[in-house]
């Protein structure tokens, strides 16, 4: 069979195989409930609070503050339903180029999306001036799963931090959050939370070599929010369920072997990105980069092909084994243009020719010239 | 080491080395996004559709009738929030002795709650009499999770049937759905849907030797619910985030096979809680039987020791390799009584003087014999 190019690793990566033995004694044989009493079961939870400290200490947080939830989206869900049903009747703050994830519970609420700039760059003047009085949640990802461009998020933190004194002084007792989506960070990123100046904050295992569906919420001591999920008061009567020991011991080991790598990885997938690219212009010159070229995700390089139709252009990839995507995946079966390129001003023609690539820990750079050369033999 | 002697099956249930197996190639190999559009993803989405086909064929349900949740409160949840945020206003009822994932989420809304008997059965008559034309949902669930009764719900069915016609009649186009938690079910009792009558029905991996947070909620074609987690639409826009593939598949095969295993464990565990209740009985001659003997989970003995204390008996259990509950692990370290003996009309003395052993694959009278000596030699 033929070796598969794999370049969507925005999309879903691998479980790990360190992490994946992480995982496995707690499938059959300690597979105690760590709620109950006995020593097996204690050791159990032992585990899952070494874990939950293990999250904490990449994060520069407090074991305390780390709800594991069953993935990204419910974390990023728990951060904006559970702060917006705590504080009814205010509003919240998003960028346009939020994930769905996002983008769908604030729409439950009164919101408003700041504008970002041809390089899917959040506009921190625009976004601060749509802060109103009842503003107690901003959310801004760090960095874009589709074209990949990073958020200035400790800056809007530290112009938060205006509004929040000037709030005092006006007597005005409203908190006012500051949530950011690290779903796509945890690889290539500084995900410190007190250097992000963050007040919640969404890790996903998913896109880490960590297992599908597991992930967890900072949420920073003090700040306030309602649990979605009610029952047996787990995850300190945040969110209930008998835990997922062996998602929450995998999510550990993703992220702190993301955070060990991740110069290492930053640096080579840097030089990779900036080989992809210039192949890229020079083979086919009719191409465009979409996104910060400075400002990006190292493992991200999104273009668009004039002309070229993204979906035929990717099934004949596929079919040459190279696999990409049109966008985020999990709209991939929605035939809307992709909200993040419509943010960035891009036309709905070219945003119908826009194909990304995102690289892992797999991809090398012969990889990389079989795809121009894939690209540059297309019949369209 | 000692071998141990687990009797809380109850709480959680290893994961069988054939539900593992299904798994294991979803976290390495198949990878994939389900919702990425090339073949390798295809592939990967048709086994996670295929595992949805298996739940809905162990329930007798449509493919499209099952929702895949992270675990069994999640599905609780979901329906409970789902359907009351749907139909502001109205009132839901429910079992006094429902789990706490059902009745947290009803004490958000305006709830009834239906008492039991002493052996823990729900009263049909008084249930009825707590609907009124405001009444959308009722919850019962299958099997309490504490004293293993088994509540008589396809009879609830065709009692709310002969409500519904009336509404009907009368003009009042509000729904009455009936939802029951099967958490506990799958291994011992039909859950076909239709011969249950149920609308929603919430099944549990964790507790069917499937991984820890799987499981389904099944929603009857029709019936009108509102989704929870939002984002990129996943399982019908009912529940976003990435497919936990593994999980889902894992599900399936636990459920599939629970039901095949389900009548042959059945005798063999019926005849080990007569023997064990025997034992019991003639050794401990002041011990008394929580919960109906009749309709009763096979796998559930729960008993009163007047006079001990339940937390020091449990520890010498432990010290000895006997591992019992005195409850649901979820509220092990709540010190109120059980709600559900307290509904049972069980004392608050008695209560703390109780034990809930639930037998499972492994369980044999010679455990249970081991069990018996350790109790009547307590110094206490």
């Amino acid at each position: 069979m033929k070796k598969l190019i794999y370049l969507d690793y925005a999309a879903a990566s691998p479980v790990d195989p360190i992490v994946l033995k992480a995982m496995e004694p707690y499938f059959s044989d300690s597979f105690y409930n760590p709620s109950a009493e006995y020593l097996p079961a204690r050791a159990v939870r032992k585990d899952l609070e070494a874990a939950r400290s293990s999250v904490a200490c990449s994060l520069g947080a407090k074991t305390t503050e780390i709800i594991f939830t069953a993935g990204g989206t419910e974390a990023n869900n728990l951060a904006i339903r559970g702060v917006m049903e705590k504080f009814p009747g205010t509003n919240m703050v998003l960028s346009a180029i939020e994930h769905d994830s996002v983008i769908g519970p604030s729409q439950l609420y009164k919101n408003k999306q700041a504008p970002v700039n041809q390089d899917g760059i959040v506009d921190i003047a625009k976004l601060i001036n749509l802060i109103d009085n009842q503003t107690v949640l901003i959310s801004v990802m760090c960095c874009n799963n589709e074209v990949g461009s990073i958020q200035p998020v400790n800056k809007i933190s530290a112009a938060i931090d205006v509004i929040r004194k000037d709030r005092l002084l006006k007597g005005n007792k409203l908190p006012i959050y500051l949530h950011s989506d690290a779903a796509q960070a945890g690889n290539y990123l500084d995900v410190h939370v007190a250097r992000l100046g963050v007040d919640l904050l969404t890790i996903n295992g998913g896109k880490i070599y960590g297992p599908k569906q597991s992930g967890a919420l900072f949420v920073k001591t003090g700040v306030y929010l309602l649990p979605q999920i009610l029952g047996g008061g787990q995850e300190y009567g945040i969110r209930s369920g008998t835990e997922n020991v062996a998602a929450d011991v995998g999510l550990a080991k993703a992220l702190s072997l993301a955070q060990e790598r991740r110069q290492s990885e930053f640096h080579r997938l840097r030089q990779l990105q900036t080989q992809f690219i210039g192949l890229l212009e020079e083979k086919i010159p009719s191409v465009i980069i979409n996104g910060s070229v400075k400002y990006r995700l190292v493992n991200n390089i999104h273009i668009t092909l004039p002309g070229k139709d993204n979906e035929r252009v990717l099934m004949l990839l596929d079919e040459a084994g190279i696999l990409a995507a049109a966008g985020s995946a999990c709209s991939a079966s929605n035939e809307e243009p992709s909200h993040v390129l419509m943010a960035m001003g891009v036309s709905d023609s070219f945003a119908r020719s826009s194909i990304r690539f995102t690289m892992g820990r797999d991809t090398d750079l012969i990889s990389l010239q079989k795809v121009i050369a894939v690209l540059c033999s297309l019949p369209i």
